[in-house]
């Protein structure tokens, strides 16, 4: 999606260790008509699935996931991040780790909020080493749902998240898939 | 707003301790046909002022801002919620207490996304204890910038946040206002 290229070419910020900054339009301060755009575009890419629930996970992919539910006319449930938690039964819960916050938490979906009738569109800003999109599609699993794609914003290219989730079947759409960068010039390659 | 009051007789659930549990459409699945008639609602509630930046506070905040912000043409900064972070001099940081959690924590917001010119609608789903609004105005109040308002889903009307804020000499608007509820035989009653 040129739009989202244009404007992380413009504002975005490479940082060392494959961190990439998107704060002033993505995940801290948020364009909500650039977000309008990418809801439009992922509608256009996922138009021939099924979608009856948008699956997100706290907190950058909530305002991304309910701009785009509003052109699926669908609902959105976001995936609670907890460092640890008791297990009472009501909850389907995974385990995952944060590429960039490097510790592992369990993330959380009330059991009443998925069932084997849904058909999940599974939205978030990053894809970088897949471990939250993982997370969310087991989650959908345990619950009997069907995984109708996967919609990105951001797929660092040169990490293994798209290849490990594409792996599974899953129909992956990421609106701009970075193939390098560089921290020292601060350059950015789009595959 | 009659169409949020409904909504929370028909599903609400109210939890010991005055917990309120609305997590089937506000704060865990969001009906986002809900939250755009939130949003047009807090528009006409707000008209008069020239906002141009919403504020939040993640996670739940997120997606009401986010839809509110289409009916006021402007972006949405997200406040992070940390439990102890290392200043670096690049943000804004206040520490607050949560209500339903019970701890301490700090909440961030970058020195690049608020700034004097801006004039400020701070957006949450509860007011309770008003700690988390108050925080925000912190922030804001730190940037040199001017709060318009603060608008709210559901106000715990017995609860101080409402006043501690009003006092303040700030516009708070709430779609609803809860006078008491009682978790034995379940009832709201709305202010």
């Amino acid at each position: 999606m040129e739009l989202l290229k244009e404007r992380i070419r413009k504002e975005g910020r490479v940082k060392a260790g494959n961190v990439l900054k998107v704060d002033s339009f993505l995940n801290h301060q948020m364009d909500i008509e650039l977000f309008n755009e990418m809801g439009k575009e992922f509608k256009r890419l996922f138009a021939d699935k099924p979608i009856n629930k948008i699956l997100t996970i706290e907190a950058s992919g909530i305002g991304i996931a309910c701009i785009a539910a509003q052109y699926f006319n669908v609902p959105v449930v976001f995936a609670k991040k907890a460092e640890s938690i008791n297990l009472d039964g009501e909850s389907y819960v995974t385990k995952i780790e944060s590429f960039t916050k490097k510790r592992q938490y369990d993330i959380i979906v009330s059991k009443k909020y998925l069932s084997p009738a849904d058909h999940i569109l599974i939205i978030d800003d990053f894809l970088a080493n897949g471990c939250a999109v993982a997370g969310l599609i087991d989650i959908v699993e345990s619950a009997g749902g069907t995984i109708e794609g996967v919609g990105i914003a951001i797929e660092k290219g040169f990490q293994c998240g798209g290849t490990l989730i594409r792996t599974k079947g899953v129909k992956v759409e990421s609106l701009a898939i970075i193939e390098s960068m560089d921290d020292v010039n601060g350059t950015i390659q789009f595959a």
